[in-house]
């Protein structure tokens, strides 16, 4: 028995050293594949990106890192509204017009919801039956797991991929309920929100801020009968942009009307993010707002490496139970309870 | 010279010493003049509370902490809505009316924009002139600078002191257009979302997250040919409030009309708050809420600690601006930068 017990001990440690070798070529492979276009290899990337198992989060950090100096060769473009707009159509429409014109398309999403409910956005690839099937196209449904900014920060690093591995358009699709455009705002170079048009009242006031984080707003479902309401509706949204202050970066907000459905007005919205970019990238604000992403992308992983940290120190482990108690009782103010805690933390360092 | 410069240093070590045990005191002082309703006291208190001087903060740290088992016996009633929609005279009517039954209210506000533009609710007490006069009232304008966290946190320990000088109704107010009412719902017992009537379209996906979190929905400005309008968007919320899930607190959002400048429908309001707070009590939740609200305010203390104690890191301060550059030309991912600074907080910690 003991003699096995030593031969397997052996054999595990050879087996972890080979898979150790072996990943480390995976990274290298991985890239490589990454690189040449391979959707196979790009997709075991984000795989590992969305993982919670360290072997993994090294491995993808070290692709990430390999890939970076072939990234950023895109335009990023959020695309947002409420349930029910029509986005997965939309995106249909839009990417289909783009890879008939030979363009690289990636569709990435932010939901959510998606660890709650199993996902709603792109959980079903065959909303986009097209796009899905065409070799131009890459589509990426939301992590179905993880914390909102976990999420985020997968599909921050995964645009970095879908650029290396040749993508021009990146997608980063968001349902517009909630605090996910703000985490989407802040990884894409072109904000667009997809809006509807309603019986009067267009403008509400608990959707100004989305409204303005928007490059662009288009009232889609402007076809049959409903056209006329949404070219108003696409009026009025237009009027109220212009109350708000003029963008530091020079753009102005720009309206219109579609039809995901009956893929009208599409191309005029890529005629809109083309002008953005070129507008953009000459007044110089383009590169400026990604270094400013790139920045606050730092500040969000530090935050969330301070948090891991402070949990997984023995003394708070041991300790932050009975501290939360005398707080929850009323025994002691929260300020109180986090002085006490801070000063758990910062006597004895872990290391 | 010097010898002048010797009993300068002398005299100002000796009026730091005074100013000490004054501020000691002082302290005392303050929860004496607290506890016996003394609203000069109570205000001193506050502007302690919202200070950024580190003395300031103990001070008023100490003080909370003396109140703390004075405090809680009220109902803490949070209030939003667009702007527009008549906060202040609602809370004028319905701080009237509980004032003229004996109940002593005290208002406060968390405004995000305050610190931007100034201050916009309550930053006038003239619009709230009965209650501003009202002896039976104690009203708060928003702290005009700091971050929201800091502001919401400002606000918390307010609420704890306007408890302990006897208030029995504390009103926060907030505006319907951002976090802020996010950090609001976590330190109200019940949430009241103020409406307009539209024509049609009353419901609007954007508007679910804030409907999601109300305890009742009014309409207000349901008067003169206004009414039937109110009354239908009523209706029309009443009907959409059905749609989402039951809550865990067993507690059915109401909803109904008011008109705060006829002073109408106000009664109805504090009816709905007096059953709310009766329900769940009752079955528990109302205490088992406020616990739940007490470990979160530490767990955000906790994170504003955190980050503070990083960024006043030598080895950090030394640092951080060249990593930042580095994340930024795009020659390190944000994920290997933050690596970095976090091994240069651990490795040789400030204690």
């Amino acid at each position: 028995m003991e003699k096995s017990n030593a031969n397997s001990a052996r054999e595990k440690a050879i087996e972890k050293f080979l898979k150790s070798q072996q990943e480390s070529q995976n990274s290298d492979e991985l890239v490589k594949g990454i690189l040449g276009g391979n959707q196979g290899a790009l997709a075991k990337a984000i795989t590992l990106l969305e993982s919670t198992n360290p072997a993994h989060i090294t491995l993808a950090s070290e692709v990430v890192q390999k890939c970076l100096q072939h990234s950023g060769n895109s335009i990023r473009i959020g695309i947002t509204g409420v349930p029910g707009v029509g986005k997965s159509t939309f995106i249909e429409a839009f990417g289909t017009l783009l890879t008939s014109q030979g363009i690289k398309v990636a569709v990435l999403a932010v939901d959510p919801s998606s660890s709650v409910n199993k996902g709603s956005i792109l959980g079903d690839k065959t909303r986009m039956e097209n796009l899905s099937t065409n070799p131009l196209a890459f589509i990426r449904p939301s992590p179905s797991s993880g914390s909102l900014g976990g999420v985020a920060n997968a599909t921050r690093e995964s645009i970095l991929l879908c650029e290396a591995a040749g993508f021009q358009v990146i997608i980063v699709e968001t349902v517009g309920v909630g605090q996910s455009e703000y985490l989407v705002k802040e990884m894409v170079d072109f904000f667009l929100l997809l809006m509807l048009s309603g019986a009067g009242d267009e403008i509400q006031g608990i959707k100004r801020g989305i409204m303005e984080m928007a490059d662009a707003l288009f009232v889609n479902k402007a076809d049959g009968e409903n056209k006329i309401l949404a070219q108003k509706a696409a009026q009025a949204y237009s009027n109220a942009l212009h109350l708000f202050p003029a963008r530091e970066d020079g753009w102005i907000p720009q309206t219109g009307v579609c039809s995901a459905l009956k893929e009208d007005g599409i191309e005029q919205v890529w005629e809109v993010i083309s002008t953005f970019k070129k507008d953009q990238i000459s007044n110089k604000e383009f590169y400026k707002r990604r270094q400013y992403q790139s920045k606050s992308w730092l500040m969000n992983q530090v935050n969330g490496a301070l948090k891991n940290q402070f949990f997984s120190h023995p003394l708070i482990q041991k300790n932050l139970d009975q501290i939360i108690a005398q707080v929850v009782s009323g025994a002691k103010t929260p300020y109180a309870g986090s002085q006490e805690l801070m000063s758990l933390f910062l006597d004895k360092p872990t290391n």
